[in-house]
């Protein structure tokens, strides 16, 4: 029986394993199509992805799957649940059942509506035209509740769609936590403004240039632990981090020769995300214990390193005389103090993706609140523009001119990602969990960084996050490394700490 | 009966034109190893090639396309033999047969030996070991003879292997041409070694800096005509041009921070290359009237932009001055004439991929003589470095010191292409002969070059070979294209006319 099982697992896992090959062939053709592709060829590589996509979701909702699952369920080997094989079995069912829930039909419809939404939303942005991009929203809502109800939810159809990008996380628990931070966030944020004190930010807009902003980027991911052996840094118009291989992991960036910020964290958010890919256990690699637990806890570990450890003062009191040397132009004569200051201000602005680190959580939440409220129908699309300068002047204290810069700066819910936002802001409270847990045993984190070390705390996240794989939820694992169930304890904290005497407010 | 034969028709053509997207996104992933791939993510594209690779062989072996292909030469729509349908036909039949005809366990055998093979040579080469490497040689001609007898042959099991890459050509036909060139060339080449004559080539030795010459290489390749909206130039160890789509063809090179040849020429050589794949009918992208028709035609291709155009003296009246712009501490003061007899200097060496444009064509005689008689069993393997260096001496005045420099240099026969060699020759001969056509047609090519006009050519080319595919096999176009069976009269004259002047020999 056991022997039964154990050849049904391994039939099951080669199985798995081929069509994850599958899809690291489809990311090396969305890698370079965003990154090296010819303009001419976008058509053909369309068809290329297509096919592949076709092919993949055929293995992915193949019926054996069901076979050997329940096979494998039936025998004692799939007992733990957080073993191997019992992760194995848990989350491929899971996917299989989200897949199989949904009829054909319908995936077809969002596919469709998600391309020509997108369309719709690139050009209703480009004529700060909502009304021309609201047909196609409303079009969408409906198709994402429709999917929800295929998929099944506990409480409500919010819960389907979050659950996409945060398994077993509910909405109920979700906006909990976030109505929490918005109490203590939106009133530091004033707090903060009410100073009148001006962080020296002239600083990061001086001279550049690309290509030393290109190997200081590279030479501080690989010293933080993103390997370039397993991995590259290269150029695109909207960065992302892509795996394409157990031992290839690709991160990009753009360059701004007067921004220094805009490449420089970009590139150490991305290497953030590279690490977490870099260190998921390559002999896993296709399969649930050897892949990532959801997008908050990816998030968190981009997070991490882009905040917690990259706009830390130790860190920069290491990497600061180096930056110094590779922009003489810049930064010779500027201390280390104003250099530091710059690159934590914090300002409320309309754009989320140029939003501070602490703003930016605000920016998260008015999106989480209106989604809900669209999935739920307490909101409809034609009160959306309205709603959104409502809580903007809420939480931010500003509002947009125009909806250009209001409800329609983002793709997410042209593409129909709803539930996706959230998982920004909870990757943001899980780094700050996990930030805090590893300063605790690690006996103190800023004095490693002031000497550049940082491989305690990549081996810490390795062992505590990254080999996890998916064999705890991203709520357990939270729990378990950091000994708190997710809350805005830590973030907030954080905030606060580093803040207090930069603006000169009470620290707590 | 028609309408049955065209649904067949359309069958036969999707179900082709999917194999070739699988082909195309293998190439890509080819590509990407040999240009971008981190170091350690080796091991994982070798299974994702080998995956998508047992796909394509199967799909190219599957019994539908021989049920389909039967049906379609049923019906008079596959008549005529140079039409699309009828290309289609014949060529996929060809296709099918030779794939068919080998035994799975031939094929494995093959591709062991090859791995096993390119191994042994790279430390056989390391080394200067021909005892170490003879071995594995012995067993691959031992596959290669295995491979002819189970493909067929119309006179010698050469003739198999030829038309592998040189569909319709005949070992016979091949050997006459090439014993003809070598009865000319051989003598021009002593006559101009006996000149005592040296071309100042020092200019070429000095700083041309990397990122110089690639701009001025991308805009001289841009400017012939290849397509950088439809391909890329990248750097690689060993130059190659892949094509990934129908709008996707990529060319790569190498720089030497101190010698101005390698990389421009081979840019010109491999956008040659890529030029014709440009040319190619895009609608038919994957069928035979949309491929190359063989690699002698291809190599002739690269081999007209690189030398017949690239080493013209026209063609450098008009981008000298460009290139003196680009490198003025290698070439103020240098004056065209000094720099013409540099590029075109004719010297006997020893290593092929460093050979001139005149005795190129010796060292791949060499190679064509000794492969034909070790397959035909008339060398032994045991007596190949002495009969290398025979050849050498006798055709072209030296001879190696040691293996390494001499039967070892060459990756080819370690990875079991025999019959691959001679279409680099048969590149040189068809070239020369379109060009001559193109000159004659076009009422003289050096006008329109020193005026920087390549349309023409270019225009003349996609017209004449590009876009026939392989509707003619290359002999037949050859012959089309230029009024004259393939000979050696064309090369002949071609170089004769260049060296007269520069080495102040008879002209003919």
């Amino acid at each position: 029986m056991i022997a039964t099982a154990k050849s049904t697992l391994d039939e099951l896992c080669a199985f798995v394993r081929e069509t994850a090959m599958l899809e690291s062939i489809q990311s090396l053709l969305e890698w370079d199509e965003r990154t090296k592709m010819p303009v001419q060829a976008g058509e053909y590589r369309a068809e290329q992805i297509t096919y592949l996509s076709g092919m993949i979701h055929q293995r992915r909702t193949d019926p054996r799957i069901e076979q050997w699952l329940d096979e494998l369920v039936a025998s004692p080997l799939a007992d733990d649940p957080h073993s191997d094989i019992g992760t194995t079995a848990r989350q491929l069912r899971r996917d299989y059942d989200r897949r199989t829930r949904l009829p054909q039909s319908l995936v077809e419809a969002l596919t469709r509506q998600s391309v020509l939404g997108q369309q719709a939303w690139v050009k209703a942005r480009e004529e700060n035209n909502f009304r021309a991009f609201r047909p196609c929203l409303e079009e969408m809502i409906r198709l994402k509740k429709e999917q929800a109800a295929a998929i099944g939810f506990c409480s409500q159809p919010y819960d389907a769609l979050l659950d996409e990008y945060e398994p077993g996380e509910s909405t109920e628990r979700v906006a909990a936590i976030l109505a929490g931070l918005r109490e203590q966030l939106s009133p530091l944020v004033a707090e903060v403004v009410a100073t009148g004190k001006q962080a020296p930010i002239e600083i990061l807009r001086r001279e550049y240039p690309t290509s030393k902003q290109e190997a200081f980027g590279q030479a501080v991911a690989a010293r933080i632990g993103f390997s370039f052996e397993r991995g590259r840094l290269d150029v695109t118009h909207h960065p992302f981090c892509s795996g394409m291989g157990p031992h290839d992991c690709r991160i990009t960036t753009r360059y701004d020769a007067h921004f220094f910020p805009s490449a420089f964290f970009g590139i150490l958010h991305e290497a953030g995300h590279g690490i977490y890919d870099q260190g998921l256990r390559s002999e896993q690699y296709g399969l649930p214990p050897g892949s990532y637990v959801s997008l908050g806890i990816h998030e968190s570990q981009s997070r991490l390193w882009e905040n917690f450890v990259g706009r830390n003062y130790s860190f920069w009191r290491y990497f600061f005389p180096q930056a110094q040397a590779a922009f003489p132009s810049a930064l010779a004569g500027v201390r280390l103090e104003e250099f530091y200051f710059a690159i934590n201000q914090v300002q409320p602005s309309l754009i989320r993706v140029e939003a501070d680190e602490a703003t930016y959580n605000l920016h998260i939440i008015v999106r989480f609140e209106l989604e809900q409220a669209l999935i739920r129908g307490d909101l409809v699309v034609a009160d959306l523009p309205a709603a959104w300068r409502e809580k903007y002047r809420e939480y931010l204290g500003i509002e947009p001119a125009d909806d250009a810069d209001g409800v329609l700066q983002d793709i997410h819910w042209s593409a129909g990602l709803f539930g996706y936002f959230p998982t920004y802001l909870l990757g943001n409270l899980y780094a700050a969990q996990f930030y805090d847990a590893a300063d605790r045993q690690l006996g103190g984190l800023e004095g490693l960084f002031a000497q550049g070390e940082f491989e305690p705390l990549l081996l810490w996240l390795r062992h505590n996050i990254h080999q996890q794989g998916q064999c705890y939820s991203p709520g357990e694992l939270a729990l378990r490394v950091s000994g708190q169930p997710l809350a805005p304890t830590a973030l907030m904290g954080h905030l606060r700490r580093k803040l207090a005497p930069l603006y000169g407010i009470r620290c707590g």
